[in-house]
């Protein structure tokens, strides 16, 4: 079974460690909505969280905190989302998402139907919150 | 400000420790479409994952896996989803569900529109699953 975490990246990589790799998602309707969206994946194809064992699960959510960390301190958004779905791509990875009040979706999931046309101007360029996960996290 | 999940327990409580709660969310149509739908919900006012200490979020998290365990060892979903969005109630909780191929709005996040009606026949009374889970993480 091809899967699409193990064929490729998912995304612009800022970040790359030996269990992980974070990555800004820069493609379709999702990054032009929500401009401050990055994903942690795991690099082994698992399925479920609970697949990893205690310290890869803590070092995986170290992680996801950081990146959150970073969007709040450079971008100050109204609301951080972090979400583990994969029910399309049954592949570890973790949504990290800037919410902004007025963004296209807010209050709602962004899975749910848009509210809205809007785009959230950033306090800071894409480029320095890349830079600043990168550094936080590069192994 | 008032807050819902400061205010009352969010949902039929199934544990409770002094970091948190572990809600089964029993009310609304979510409950309906998605029966094997858990909460926990930390008790302490915070809005961001990242608030806590990393004590307190790997006991978050350490909480949410056995959650994730019992779903998966009882029910055998072909899923589990697991999000913190907050963007209504900036109070840390986690979602933890269940989730079925062929549930209404599977492969889809149960934000985004149903694709279908269907309510999953679930292996087991969810008591069952309740009892596993306070069993595990009851203090």
């Amino acid at each position: 079974m091809s899967c699409a975490l193990c064929d490729g990246d998912g995304g612009l990589v800022v970040a790359r460690t030996p269990q992980f790799r974070v990555v800004r998602v820069v493609e379709g309707e999702e990054a032009q909505r929500f401009p401050a969206f990055y994903r942690l994946i795991w690099n082994a194809h698992v399925a479920e969280f609970s697949d990893l064992c205690v310290t890869d699960r803590h070092a995986c959510m170290d992680a996801v905190t950081e990146i959150e960390r970073a969007l709040r301190s450079l971008l100050a958004p109204t609301k951080v989302n972090l979400a583990s779905l994969g029910n399309v791509v049954p592949h570890l990875h973790w949504h990290v998402i800037a919410r902004f009040e007025g963004d296209s979706h807010f209050p709602a999931p962004i899975w749910a139907p848009a509210q809205r046309e809007a785009v959230p101007a950033l306090a800071r360029p894409l480029e320095t919150v890349d830079a600043a996960i990168a550094q936080v996290l590069s192994g």
